[in-house]
């Protein structure tokens, strides 16, 4: 009431009174559904949500098991679907997780993310934003299936009067073998750099070696694995919402294509107790680079009331670290490691 | 020739020409060996080898097994040795290193250590520094068995002729059980009491307090394990160097006494599948402490040139990540978890 009197009063509107954009979509949802005519943020939303039951389903197709689902709210608006298939009889772990988040950056972020997005104004103590993902991390028992990891995602801050401000795309997706089959990653890379092309033949260039400079351990010198695409902050100094909107579905919409026929050819092959043990290797490998390396999981790990178990899902069931464990030279177990530490251009 | 020329004509001699501490040191320890009279680099580097090879010999006695030994070189000056003792009888893995390190540090190195160290000249681009410590962790295969971390060293750091400037002690040791035994939690607690109490009451208490707030896996609201002692920094604004240097003596020589009826207790103990499973989620903790939160670990994964294998030798030789692991009521994993949200005082 207070408020209300000192609005009258000043005829000033005070920033809390005006709806929040979670506030907003949820009477735009509740009121018109979502269509082409809603705000990226619903449309977005539902097309990851929807590509999420897809991709669920056609995994419980490959593993013979169900997935457990958990549905989660934040109080802030949003919230998140984990889908989680663990000991199943293809994958060791596999998560397929979406998340919606309404909540306010702070100035410190804001001055972080100026760096590539100049249209966010510096001159506010803070700033309503939107963030919604679809990410994947699938690992397969069998040493010869490859991990792979996926993650999609839009970003958007608004201005006081829940006007959109500044908006970008991020996402990618990478393979990771423990033994290299080069149909393989040519598969996978051709697929992906089909989607790309549709878009901008500079793209999967571009993106491509974004992906080798970012999954890197560093501290290895070595690539996390064989690749696939990166990229963030694509925005409107590169092409329009609904141009980049249209590019990023194509891209998710590559996956099952990209993955399926690898999984399907890897999932039954016979392997040894050898060949088992350096899969827990390399397994300590993505974990170090999920840990040590990986902003998404450090943003998450670091930020207050995150949900711990949706971010570390994407670690393996079980990894392992030997003391000096040097591949035989002429192994595959050696090639695979002579191929992450220089990589190849595979289409 | 060229400096040597210059120096004759201005008179002045060239900090590249004065001797490093490096070789000093090698000379000192060529000419006289290592004495009282010795600077202290050369006591502790004497010290810390002295104890390893304790360390090491009394292990190999409670394991049966014997450790694998690398000795390694640093072109700059300094070394280290790893022992290893992997897939042994009573220890998953165990790993006892000691490291001597003589470099340079970058003014941007200089300027972050001043702020506990203001005897060190900001107006410098690069001081010669000296490191030596002994770090170990040990894991158990029986989940009855706790893991148990120490860590004991000294930095120096020198002026243009080689004068010792600043200097400091730091280390510490803490236990990780994953099943809870009080009476080991309290010897473990009360050994290194006695060790800290013979030098000043203060200091168990304000290193026990340290520890728990250092050891722990903020992302989680848990402490890594039962905790122990944990200091840095301590110099002459606490102590003279031969007082704390005794003091980081009576530490590491309460190690043994700490640890070793412990073990012995525990190694043979029965246990089932589900305790050790429960061990595995346990090690990912500890991976995860390691990885995310460590100072130590990050400073040497992104220092260039560091010796990878020697410092993930702290990670376990296998972890697990089961999503949404949450132990029953009234069990005692349970409890475990119980005293990790909530530090208790031991002694």
């Amino acid at each position: 009431i207070g408020a209300v009197v000192y609005s009258m009063l000043t005829n000033d509107i005070p920033q809390a009174e005006s709806p929040t954009i979670a506030e907003k979509d949820a009477l735009l949802k509740r009121e018109s559904g979502v269509s082409t005519q809603s705000p990226m943020r619903l449309r977005m939303e539902a097309f990851l949500k929807k590509n999420q039951k897809e991709i669920v389903s056609e995994l419980e197709k490959v593993d013979g098991g169900k997935f457990h689902i958990d549905t989660w709210d934040r109080p802030e608006g949003g919230g998140g679907i984990t889908c989680v298939l663990q000991d199943g009889k293809v994958f060791e772990k596999a998560g397929v997780n979406t998340s919606v988040v309404y909540g306010r950056l702070p100035r410190a972020a804001i001055q972080k993310m100026r760096v590539n997005h100049k249209a966010l104004n510096p001159d506010v103590d803070s700033l309503e934003f939107f963030a919604a993902g679809l990410s994947m991390v699938l690992h397969p028992h069998n040493p010869n299936a490859p991990t792979v990891h996926l993650n999609y995602r839009y970003f958007e801050t608004a201005d006081e009067l829940g006007n959109t401000n500044s908006w970008w795309y991020g996402g990618g997706c990478d393979l990771t073998p423990c033994y290299l089959y080069d149909e393989d990653a040519i598969h996978f890379h051709s697929k992906i750099k089909e989607a790309c092309d549709k878009h901008d033949k500079d793209y999967y260039p571009r993106f491509k070696k974004w992906c080798d400079e970012y999954f890197s351990n560093k501290h290895r010198g070595e690539t996390r694995g064989v690749g696939g695409i990166f990229f963030d902050d694509l925005d409107d100094t590169d092409k329009d919402k609904e141009q980049l909107f249209s590019f990023v579905q194509d891209c998710l919409s590559a996956f099952l294509p990209q993955y399926l026929p690898i999984i399907n050819r890897r999932k039954d092959m016979p392997f040894t107790d050898a060949m088992k043990q350096w899969q827990q290797i390399r397994r300590g490998r993505y974990v170090e680079f999920n840990l040590v390396h990986d902003r998404g999981t450090a943003f998450g790990l670091h930020a207050p009331g995150a949900r711990i178990e949706s971010i570390l899902i994407s670690l393996p069931l079980t990894a392992r670290w030997q003391y000096q464990h040097v591949p035989e030279i002429g192994t595959r177990e050696e090639r695979l490691v002579e191929v992450l530490k220089k990589p190849r251009e595979w289409v």
